[in-house]
C-alpha cells in the first residue's frame, strides 16, 4: 500500500488529495494542517466580513469528519509538518494542540504550504488593530473589530485582496482609507483602465491615497485606536488596518530539507509538480510557475491554477503522464457596481519581458446598444506586431468576466487577431452583439496591423497639443462644447468630406491627430482624411480613454463652435 | 472609379457597405433595399412585440439619411433588383413607389438578399391573423393586433424566433400556445436540456404542444377570429398565430441570373464569399455555408456569421486576401427565467454526420456555491473518442452564454478536453469557481476517455430497470424518500465503504448501476466499487439529468430505507 502525504489541506492540497483517493481506493492518504480549518473558501473571506455571507459555516466546506466519510482521507487539523527527512522518506509531524512530536513516513509527499501575508518591517503593525485576511481565524478578527464597533478603517494595498475588503468594509459602513504605494490601483490593471476602478471607489466615498507609502501604524491621536502615519507625514486615523501588500510563498519547510528554491523563495517544480526530491511533489501558491506568456518565473497565488496543480501532481504520483500548463494569471474583482479583470500580462509587464506589442482601446455596449440595459464596457486588447494576442483586460458593469473569458481562451490556443475577429460567439440582444465587443477590439487589431487604422494614444497628449498637430474633434457640437482639448478644432464627422478644404487648410502641413468620445467616428474620419492624403491618426479609445489615462489634461468647456457645423 | 452594388441593406449587405467605404473612400458605393428600412434592429424584432423595446426608432438604426453623411453611402430603399445582367455587369432596378425600372452597371455586385419565412402550403395561412417576424412592418402588425386586444395566441415553431415570441406574448398578457413539429421544443439542443426549457414555458403557463402538427388556419369557432387546426383534430382558438417554422434563403435573383445554387438553393460561395461569378459576392442569409465541426454544408441564418461575411466581402472586392471561417452555429436564447445556448453539433447533428462521440452531462453551480446567488447550471459537453471538443450546451439562468462562449472558442481552437481542462478562466466567488464548468466538465470527460469513470445515461434506464443490474442509489436517504427508481438499494456514498460487501451480496454478479443527484457523488462510489472489483457505472448528470431525458420514468416516493445509513 502507498503512502501519501499532503502539507497543507486548503485548495491545492485538498485537490490532490482528493483526486489521488478517486484514482486508488488503496493508497493511504494523510493530510497535515497547521491551521484549524481544511478546505475552506479562502476567496469568500472578504465577503464573509463584508456581510454578503452571513453564516461562517458556509466557508468550511469540508470537515476532518466529512472528508473521512467521504473520501477516506485521514485529516489532522493543527498538526504541523517541523521537518522532512528526505533520505528516508519521512516527516515530522508537531501536533500543536498535545505539544508532541512524531515521524510518518511518506511513499510520495505533497508540499501544499501556501503562502502567508507580506508584513513590512515597520513599527506598529503588531497592534491588535492591525490584520491580514488568509484564514478564517483572520475573517473572526476583523468581524470582531467591527463588531467591537469600529467606524474607521485604513486598507493598505489596493490589489485584489485590499480591493475586496474596502468593499467589505463600505458594506458595513465604516469610512475607508484606501492607502497604495504604486501610483494606481489595482497594478495587476494598466493605469488608464485602473484608473476607472478609482473613480468607483471614490464615487463610493473611498479616501483613495495612491503612490502612498506608509512608515508606521501609532498610538492614535484622534479619538481612534490607532493612527496609520504616511509617507508625506500625514496621519490616517483608524479603528483596524488591514494589510494586503500582498503575499509570499511558506517555502521554510522546503528550504530546510534543501528543495530548490528559486530566488523568490518559490519551490521550483517540474511540469508535473514534482520538486527537486524525486518523491516530494509541490502544488499552490508555494511554488515557482512561468507565465503563460513571456515565459518569465514568477509566483501566481491564484485558486483556479492551485486545484489544476493538486490534480496533476495526484495524476503524476499515480504514473500518469501529466503536465500543468503555464499561468495565464486571469483574474478578476468586483469593485462596488464595477467588475475588472485581466488575463496575459500587462502592458507594463510586457515591456519589461522585452514582448514588443500593440494595445487598442475601445468602449462597446455589453449588448444590443438598442436593447435596455446596455452599459459600456472598457475594453483593452494587447497584440504582438505579427497579430498573436498577447492579454486583454476590462472593466465595466456587466459582461466583463465573459469577455476576458474569451480572450483567455484564445490566448491559450496561440490565437491570432484574425482568428478572434472570427470567433462565433452567443448573440442574442440580451446578452451581447452580432459583432461581439471582442470581435470588434480584434477588427481594431487587424486595422491598426495593416494600416487601415493609425492611432494615436493619451501619452503623446503633450505632444499632439505643442502645435505640431492639427488637433480635430469630430464629434458633434454639443460633445464639443461641454469639453474639449484647447486648440482643436470641432468638425463633426458627418461634415469632414464637405469641410475637407478647411482642414487641409488648418492642417497647413502638420499631421491631424484626430478624436472623437471612444474612437469609431475619428477612425471614420482618418480614413477620410487619408484618402485626401492627409496624414492623420486617430486617438486610440477617445476621450473616454484620454480623461481615464490623463486625469490632468487640459479641459475647455463651451467654447462657440462653427455654426454650420454644431449641430 | 469602382461602383459598388450592394442587394439588401440589413445586415450583411449594410457590413459590406460601409466596410467597403471605409477601405475607399473614392468608390461609388449603392445599396439598394426593397423595403422600407436598412440596417434595422432584426433580432430585436421579438422584443419590441413584447413592449420591452418600446420605441419603435430604436430598431432602426440607420435610415439613408444618417448613411450619406457618416460614410457617403448611396442608399435606395423600396428599390428592387429584379434582374443581373452578369455579361454586361449590370441589373435593372425597380424602384417600387415610383413603379419604373432603370439600369445600373457594377464593377462589384453584392447579393445580401437574406432569407424569408417559410410559409408551409396549408389552407387559412393568408388570413389576416397569421403572421411572422421578420422585418419591422412584420412587428408593426403583430403589435396592431395586440392593440386591437388580443387575448389568445398561437405560436407554431419552437425554434429561436418561435420561442422569443412567446415569450413577448406572455409579457404582454396574452395566453399562449406553443405548437411544435418535433417531439421537443428548441431542436437546436439535445432533447434532455430541451426539456428544462419546456418546463420553463409550462411553469410560464404556456400550453406546449409538442410532437404536433397544424393542418390548416380556419375561421374561428370559439369566439376568436381563427382557430389553428392541429393534426390530431383538435382546434385551438386565436387572435393571433406566429408562424416561426423557419426561414429559407431569398434567392430567386441568384438562381434567375444563373449562379451556382445548392440544393438548399442557397447561393454556393468561395471563402472569400464570391459566387461562381468572379464580379459577384454573396454574404449572410442567402448563402451556403460548412459547419465548422463535421464540415457538412447548411444554411446558418444568424446575425453574427452574416456580419462578419460583409466585411470580408468588402475585403475581397477591395483585393485583400481574406477568407470566412466555417460556421459553428453559436446560439442563444433567452426563456423567460431560463437561458438556453449552444455551440457546434447536437448529439443527433453528430450522429446525422457519422461523427463518433461522446457526451458528458452536469449541473455545476453558475458561480461559488457558498457565495449568495449561486444558480445551477445544466451542461453538456460533446468529444471525440480522442478528447476533440466537438460541442456544448448549456442552460440555466446565469453564466450560461459564458460558458458556451468560452467552448465556442475552444472548438475553433481545435482544442481537446485535455486543453479545456487547463483553461484559465475569470474567478472571484461572484463570477465562478476555482474549476469552472467548463474545467468540471473537461474533468468528466477526461475520466471517461481514460477509463477513470465509466456512466450510463438515461437511455439505458429500460434495460438498468429489467433486473441485470443492481441500481445503487448514493444520494442522502431523505433525497431518496423523496423520489426514486424502484428497485434500487440506497447507501449513500459516505457509507459505500462501509456497506461494500453487502453492495457485492446484493450486485451478485450483475453490474452496478450507480445514481446520485447529478453524478459526482455516484462518481465517487464507482471508484469505490471498481476498487473493489465490480463493474459499475455511474448516471451521466445523475437524477437531474435522468427526470429531464426521461419525464417517463418510474419514480418511487416514500419508501423506506435502512435506519443505519438514513442520514
Amino acid at each position: 500500500m502507498t503512502r501519501i502525504v499532503v502539507v497543507g489541506g486548503v485548495a491545492a492540497g485538498m485537490s490532490a488529495a482528493a483526486r489521488a483517493r478517486r484514482l486508488d481506493e488503496a493508497a493511504e492518504i494523510i493530510v497535515l494542517e497547521r491551521g484549524e480549518h481544511v478546505s475552506f473558501a479562502n476567496c469568500g473571506l472578504p465577503y464573509h466580513v463584508g456581510d454578503e455571507i452571513t453564516d461562517r459555516s458556509r466557508l468550511l466546506l469540508h470537515t476532518p469528519r466529512s472528508l473521512k466519510a467521504s473520501l477516506d482521507l485521514d485529516v489532522r487539523t493543527r498538526h504541523e509538518v517541523v521537518a522532512i527527512d528526505r533520505a528516508d522518506h519521512r516527516v515530522t509531524v508537531r501536533d500543536l494542540d498535545a505539544g508532541s512530536d512524531y515521524t510518518l513516513p511518506y511513499d510520495a509527499l505533497v508540499l501544499a504550504t501556501g503562502a502567508e501575508p507580506i508584513v513590512p518591517p515597520l513599527p506598529g503593525l503588531d497592534r491588535p488593530q492591525v490584520r491580514t485576511l488568509r484564514t478564517v481565524p483572520d475573517a473572526d478578527a476583523l468581524r470582531a473589530l467591527l463588531e467591537a464597533g469600529a467606524r474607521r478603517a485604513v486598507v493598505i494595498g489596493a490589489g485584489f485582496i485590499g480591493l475586496e475588503t474596502v468593499e467589505a468594509f463600505r458594506h458595513r459602513g465604516l469610512d475607508v482609507t484606501l492607502v497604495e504605494l504604486a501610483p494606481q490601483v489595482l497594478p495587476a490593471l494598466d493605469p488608464d483602465l485602473a484608473q476607472l476602478v478609482e473613480q468607483e471607489l471614490r464615487r463610493h466615498d473611498v479616501d483613495v491615497r495612491v503612490g502612498t507609502g506608509f512608515t508606521a501604524v501609532e498610538e492614535g491621536t484622534a479619538g481612534h485606536p490607532v493612527d496609520v502615519v504616511l509617507a508625506d507625514g500625514s496621519r490616517v486615523p483608524a479603528d483596524v488596518v488591514l494589510l494586503g501588500v500582498g503575499v509570499r510563498p511558506s517555502t521554510a519547510l522546503a528550504r530546510e530539507s534543501g528543495l530548490e528554491l528559486a530566488p523568490s523563495g518559490a519551490v521550483v517544480v517540474t511540469p508535473d509538480q514534482r520538486t527537486s526530491d524525486p518523491r516530494i511533489w509541490a502544488v499552490g501558491d508555494a511554488i515557482q510557475v512561468h507565465d503563460a506568456v513571456t515565459g518569465a518565473p514568477g509566483v501566481v497565488p491564484l485558486a483556479g491554477p492551485a486545484n489544476r496543480q493538486g490534480r496533476t501532481a495526484a495524476d503524476s504520483i499515480m504514473g500518469r503522464v501529466v503536465a500543468s500548463r503555464p499561468v495565464l494569471g486571469t483574474a478578476i474583482v468586483r469593485v462596488f457596481g464595477l467588475t475588472a479583470a485581466v488575463t496575459g500580462p500587462t502592458s507594463r509587464r510586457l515591456a519589461l519581458a522585452g514582448v514588443e506589442h500593440r494595445r487598442v482601446n475601445l468602449h462597446p455596449s455589453h449588448h444590443a446598444s438598442y436593447y435596455p440595459g446596455a452599459r459600456s464596457l472598457h475594453l483593452t486588447l494587447l497584440f504582438t506586431p505579427d497579430g498573436r494576442v498577447l492579454g486583454a483586460q476590462a472593466v465595466g458593469t456587466e459582461g466583463v468576466d465573459k469577455r476576458i473569458d474569451v480572450v483567455a481562451v484564445a490566448i491559450r490556443a496561440g490565437m491570432t487577431v484574425d482568428d478572434l475577429a472570427e470567433l462565433e460567439l452567443a448573440y442574442a440582444p440580451p446578452f451581447g452583439s452580432a459583432k461581439d465587443p471582442v470581435n470588434m477590439a480584434a477588427f481594431m487589431a487587424q486595422n491598426v496591423l495593416d494600416g487601415t487604422l493609425v492611432t494615436w494614444s493619451p501619452e503623446d497628449l503633450d505632444t499632439v497639443l505643442d502645435g505640431g498637430h492639427l488637433l480635430l474633434d469630430v464629434r458633434s457640437g454639443r460633445e464639443f462644447a461641454q469639453g474639449h482639448l484647447p486648440g482643436a478644432l470641432c468638425i463633426p464627422h458627418t461634415h469632414v468630406r464637405e469641410h475637407i478644404d478647411e482642414i487641409i487648410a488648418a492642417a497647413a502641413g502638420r499631421p491631424v491627430a484626430i478624436m472623437c468620445r471612444t474612437g469609431f467616428r475619428s477612425y471614420l474620419a482618418h480614413r477620410v482624411l487619408a484618402a485626401h492624403g492627409l496624414e492623420s491618426a486617430s486617438l486610440d479609445g477617445g476621450w473616454v480613454s484620454l480623461l481615464a489615462a490623463r486625469p490632468d489634461a487640459p479641459v475647455v468647456v463651451g467654447s462657440r463652435i462653427p455654426a454650420e457645423v454644431g449641430s
